[in-house]
């Protein structure tokens, strides 16, 4: 089964948390709105008829599935690919972590877009700084010191332990985005973080994940996706 | 088995959405933090040690497991609880909507929290209205039209057909806690909403759920909950 993708294709954004999935687990995919079908495919997907509409992108076709919001699809793909533990317990844990991480990156967004997502960036410069301090002086800390500390409490290579999840995917992310989008501050933190700095290397030297970030499949970080690099918010 | 459900004492907020399942099931649980164990129970269930410590309230403790996020909480009790289809696209399919649920829970505190949530909201009442006027402007006409239009087209008497999941009883809480922190605004909306508000009416005379709101279990909405009363916030 090829799975289709369906997500913005000028931007990582959220769906670049599905796309390491899919890479890492080396399935057989398409990025739909990438290629000639365009975003017009994707909007189609997104009509309410009886069946199951997505609110949002990304969306992921399985066969006769369409399955929305990222954690979900995470969730679906954990259990196909070998992403996540088998047991139920493991599986709700991972998930849990998962959920975390997409608590985290709203925040990400809100730091840029405080008033709102439909507001332009440059029609709340002002708000932004602030929020950014607070997200650094705050929620950066909060956010990444438990994931810190979960990982050297479990004394593993990955987040959980010995063997690689989603959840460490897209902690590699975050750790990525937070590098690209605020360079100075990111690199006066990382000394707090060298287990989570560790694990984003261990997950970067993963053959096809390595492969991916060398391709045209990874399309670059800019200034319309989650992780925005504004000088003015990085003093 | 009792489950330990644990959430601040104080508010509805996030943990509204389990109480109403638990509740709704007929399950046998404590609301730990509410008993004579107070918040400190919850506060030592927390601290970071090898096993699976949750990121932030609520949990639910389940035998050996403990369970955070609330969307993850909801996809394991709706599977013991009959309170989700048991089919995997079933599954996926209540859990994305209770997903785009807590991406709406998100976006209704940050009306009055646009800054950031350690920050007073007296420290951001100016960033608050404009925040909230966008909300009302895009967001909720975005959201509940999702949800109305899926009612509309699945014909039944819940978002996803003749049976209520726990997607249902987490609309119920949206529609009363927008109506108690806008009650202008709201009043205003609800003409284009109307299967949501017959959803809400549904919801609140199922017995369970009549008897838990006649209650002292069901903590009144106030000013430290994700749904806030404050008037310049109303007009």
């Amino acid at each position: 089964m090829k799975y289709e993708l369906y997500y913005w294709p000028e931007i990582q954004g959220r769906g670049e948390y599905v796309r390491l999935a899919l890479e890492e687990a080396g399935a057989d995919y398409v990025d739909v709105a990438r290629g000639s079908r365009g975003s017009a495919a994707m909007m189609k997907m997104m009509e309410v008829h009886k069946g199951t509409p997505p609110f949002a992108p990304p969306f992921l076709k399985a066969g006769k599935l369409v399955i929305g919001q990222t954690a979900n699809i995470l969730l679906y793909l954990g259990a196909r690919h070998g992403l996540a533990p088998k047991t139920e317990a493991g599986k709700l844990w991972v998930h849990q972590l998962q959920l975390t991480v997409t608590d985290l990156v709203v925040e990400i967004h809100d730091t840029h877009h405080p008033l709102g997502p439909s507001l332009y960036y440059e029609d709340q410069k002002l708000p932004a700084k602030k929020r950014t301090a607070e997200f650094w002086d705050e929620r950066v800390p909060k956010y990444l010191g438990y994931f810190e500390q979960l990982f050297t409490e479990n004394g593993g290579a990955y987040i959980t332990g010995r063997r690689l999840t989603y959840v460490d995917l897209s902690l590699f992310q975050i750790v990525d985005g937070l590098r690209y989008a605020f360079p100075k501050r990111m690199k006066a933190f990382e000394k707090k973080i060298p287990g989570l700095v560790g694990l984003r290397d261990r997950v970067a030297a993963r053959p096809n994940i390595k492969a991916y970030l060398a391709s045209d499949r990874r399309i670059p970080f800019n200034e319309q996706g989650i992780f925005r690099q504004y000088r003015e918010l990085d003093d």
